[in-house]
């Protein structure tokens, strides 16, 4: 009789590494937590939008009741917003859930799985936790090699990842190229495209992937309300899919996964059209900010579509956490990416001016005290 | 080519049938939402505490940023409250949550699981969404019978769910009679002893289970604040267990799964024992309202350790679901419990004590309506 509990491929599970909260950099550091800079998790610098509060303080009254476990009210906000039926939208715990949902909706222990080589964290863990075989394509300039992904795929696969704009290199593959990819992809694979940050592309790098849904069956489109909408706290995602998806995505769904402020507050940032603008200038002015000041300290970093870049801090294995803690005894968190295979590495999300001000004032000096050891 | 997505036991899941929420029932009887009782979903009828309201209006003003993974201040008043370790605690998206991650970390497909029929849906529907086995036990007098269950357990066994008391019947079983079960089942099975409705129970049949986790490896005891706490559209529930069984849950568990508010709300919820009181008070004048009601009506009913009483309302097959329709079109909202093979009866919440009373009022003339057909 074994002694050890649980599926061997559960027990080699490495865990997600979030962002340090604030409160916990300020223990270990000794730091007051108003003075921290917080750059690490892509959130929105502006917060919950002001729509979304007055809407949950007037959800607040009923928070002794369960939420709608069927999300009648988002979802119909939803399926005018992107002209799909109700029935075509599954509501997540954020979009992490729309992930794992589709994993163990989709595939069993055995069968693969196919993602990029540095896309985001919970594909590989979405896959191992159901026991499937991980089949890494490499990247390509940090970003998706969409061919050969489809290479990749071989007869026990039954999902791909696609991660657009990619977190954490962000990267952007052009509609097009998604497009011929889905043309070409075998019907019985499920392709889940995740546009955690697509509310970020200009408008010339828009495209129309809910209306994909319509014309392919095997796609599911994934989005949240965790990064321009600002609602990382409250937890609420979403998927778009034809109803032979969305009714696999639902038996694995629990029934109350969405609390009921959360369903309350995406309503009203749908609609607060004014704040996910203002949240998109902020976003590209900082990235501006960025770019010129890693340009002036001659570090490289990746062309970034996202709320974040990913700059280069060093040509060695420890450039990354060393920099990393060099930031943090200052009390600016960003996020160290060695996990992704990226040591060197560091990813920064674009917070207000001021903020960035003080990441690359910070960066100048960790880095500054870097050459001097 | 296989043309249908998903595994074959994901196909077969039968989907969790949630109760109607207040507003569907007033879309779908053309009833006023402010004359609708609803004792459908076991809630605590006071709502949220104001202690946990004010809590929260604290925590809102960082719901831009992602929830503490790690809930740091809530395991930290978990720990001091039950006298176990943080490493010991793991935290839900409603014990919903705790039950699926427990499924997943601790069983793989083919592998069994041991359940007693009667028992909470969600174990089925955890067990079929990972294409486990089912071995349901026959209930004795509605409840668990530990003996049998015992006795079910086979080699591949891996997972016992208890429900203490039990959803939807209301049974309870002494602590001395689980203890005596723990002692005696095989020691790499893992025993998940549910008690989301425990803080409803008499001082007298109140038993150390947090005590349990330290003596025995393979006991995961899960709770809820969504009941007597009052904060079920918030999403949180919790975990006991060493940190064998722990480590493993924190593999499977979604990092964000609890949201921000849901974790600044329990640490207020968890400290304010008049609340909790005053709930139990209620609770049990309800329940006293309830079976002099049930009795006058010559109505029989299981004696119930929750806060809600199930009730037989007829002798034929059709019983529940007619019942059922006729409180809806009156406004009142209860739960028919057929999907639990139990078609002739009623799961009623306990409320308010007018609450109580419409409820009576209702059932009554629904009865007489019945006895006229």
């Amino acid at each position: 009789m074994s002694k050890q509990f649980g599926p061997e491929y559960v027990r080699a599970i490495a865990p997600y590494q979030a962002g340090k909260p604030i409160s916990e950099v300020a223990r270990e550091f000794g730091l007051d937590e108003e003075h921290i800079v917080k750059l690490a998790s892509n959130e929105n610098p502006f917060g919950v939008p002001d729509s979304a509060k007055q809407a949950m303080a007037r959800a607040a009254a009923d928070l002794g009741r369960y939420p709608d476990a069927n999300g009648f009210e988002l979802k119909q906000a939803l399926s005018q917003r992107y002209d799909v039926p109700m029935e075509w939208i599954t509501l997540g715990n954020g979009s992490n859930d729309i992930l794992e949902i589709a994993a163990h909706a989709f595939v069993e222990k055995g069968q693969s799985v196919v993602y990029a080589q540095y896309s985001f964290a919970v594909y590989a863990l979405a896959t191992q936790g159901i026991g499937a075989r991980h089949i890494v394509v490499p990247a390509r300039d940090h970003g998706h090699d969409l061919d050969a992904m489809l290479d990749a795929i071989e007869d026990d696969t039954r999902l791909v990842f696609i991660a657009n704009p990619n977190n954490p290199t962000g990267t952007f593959i052009p509609g097009s190229e998604i497009e011929a990819f889905l043309q070409k992809v075998p019907a019985n694979v499920v392709v889940v495209l995740d546009e955690a940050y697509n509310e970020f592309l200009d408008k010339e790098d828009q495209y129309e992937s809910a209306a994909w849904v319509r014309q392919y069956p095997n796609l599911l489109v994934s989005r949240t309300f965790s990064k321009a909408y600002g609602l990382a706290g409250l937890r609420v995602g979403f998927a778009l899919a034809q109803p032979q998806l969305t009714d696999l995505m639902n038996r694995i769904r629990q029934p109350f996964n969405v609390n009921s402020l959360a369903q309350a507050a995406a309503i009203a940032a749908l609609n607060d059209s004014e704040f996910l603008e203002r949240s998109a200038r902020n976003n590209a002015a900082g990235y501006q900010q960025f770019v010129e000041a890693f340009e002036k300290m001659g570090l490289q970093y990746v062309p970034s579509y996202g709320n974040f870049v990913l700059v280069k801090v060093g040509n060695d294995l420890g450039a990354g956490a060393r920099i990393n803690l060099a930031l943090l005894k200052q009390g600016v968190i960003v996020r160290p990416v060695g996990n992704y295979g990226l040591p060197e590495w560091l990813r920064i999300s674009i917070g207000l001016p001021q903020e960035n001000a003080v990441l690359i004032a910070a960066l100048q000096k960790a880095l500054g005290e870097g050459l001097a050891e």
